[in-house]
């Protein structure tokens, strides 16, 4: 497995503006923010991209959107609203390969979603 | 619990083009699509929105994301790449109150994402 950016993030080997942490799930400002709110959530435990989930990995997945619902209840953006947004390859728009989810919020997002 | 068109569309009350559907999850073409491939996946277990999951939720929600890569890979779109996509409420631009992720793919996905 390489190591990415994302994992020295989780090891503290590269600063990060972390927002979030649990158990399975980590969560950091996005350095090129799209919104005044943009935040990724990533798992702990390494994936390289959508495609390499299996069934057991639902859970965890599972898991990952609900950290950015209890992040942005904490943050009072439930109620305005938010977008959620997993990219997968090339076409996704993926450029990390650990799988991350990215929230957006604090601004009206447009359609369509790029 | 207000009857949405996706709880119509469950019950086959009115058309859609169903493309994926198993045990928890329904999936169809939307009809206002933003790129070549865009299927909208459906918990069969209606939730309005994503602040409304529960813990309880997260197996679900992470066979929704699943059923998501199972319909890529089959359709082959799961090289090149792909982009799901989750709205909640006004900000996020979700226009229907029955939770729904939005798979979005067969070109190259701009960002930000909307």
């Amino acid at each position: 497995m390489s190591d990415t950016l994302f994992a020295k993030i989780i090891r503290r080997e590269i600063p990060a503006d972390i927002v979030y942490e649990d158990e399975s799930v980590l969560a950091f400002r996005d350095i090129h923010p799209q919104a005044p709110v943009h935040v990724l959530f990533i798992p702990k435990t390494p994936v390289a991209t959508l495609n390499d989930l299996t069934e057991a990995d639902a859970p965890g997945i599972g898991r990952l959107v609900l950290a950015a619902t209890h992040f942005a209840k904490a943050e009072g953006l439930a109620e305005d609203g938010y977008r959620l947004v997993i990219n997968c390859n090339r076409d996704g728009g993926q450029t990390v390969y650990h799988l991350h989810l990215h929230l957006l919020a604090g601004r009206a997002m447009q359609w369509p979603p790029g």
